[in-house]
């Protein structure tokens, strides 16, 4: 199997700008870009950390996601997404130890990432995503 | 300032045997070491992840302040740690900002790693930890 690599954090937030407050313009990340994601009506700052980044993640319609995940937790840590090389092969292991997979199917972002989630329930309450570079 | 680093990812669990079960044997991560630390009352298992890596952390004792997280919010996310290469100099950013440190002077791990800790109230509800490595 291939080398996993952390590939990014997500956490969300009420609003991206006021977020940026902190993480940019306290803390010194760089932002590269803010992305407005139709699919998932969410706003989301990528912070380049090193190898991996960082994503703030606002919800702009009340009834998303990440918006009930917002209003029923509250900001914060949202999940955490693996880079793991071959995404076929680690689903394939997934399904194979019973873990819930929330889309069966890998989905492919129009940068031509593959991705899919894995549910809390199979790891121990993280909401995990699964990416394979293209 | 100096280029910021995602160091690890913190993750609460009930037992890390149970949690490697997913984390190493079905995912695939390597397990480094498994570290039983008697300041915090937890066990940490250290699965590398590329650059950064998952920590997996168990509660040993019942009165640990992640053994009460454990218990309020259940297994999860728990913290995101970033190697910022100063410290001094972020601590005294995020001091000029008004942002509540849970250290207000950095502590040494034995390694030689200083860490302190910034409250959720002022990350927007993360628990951050920044390091500086030796």
């Amino acid at each position: 199997m291939g080398k996993i690599k952390l590939h990014h954090v997500a956490i969300v937030v009420e609003d991206v700008e006021r977020a940026l407050g902190f993480w940019r313009d306290t803390l010194g990340l760089p932002l590269h870009h803010i992305e407005h994601n139709q699919d998932e009506q969410v706003d989301i700052a990528c912070l380049p950390a090193g190898e991996g980044a960082i994503e703030l993640v606002a919800p702009f319609t009340d009834d998303s996601g990440v918006a009930k995940y917002l209003a029923k937790r509250g900001a914060g840590l949202h999940h955490l997404c693996l880079d793991v090389g071959d995404l076929d092969a680690a689903a394939a292991r997934l399904r194979a130890a019973g873990a819930e997979l929330i889309n069966e199917q890998p989905k492919t972002r129009p940068d031509g990432t593959r991705y899919l989630f894995v549910h809390p329930r199979s790891t121990g309450g993280v909401l995990l995503e699964l990416y394979q570079l293209p």
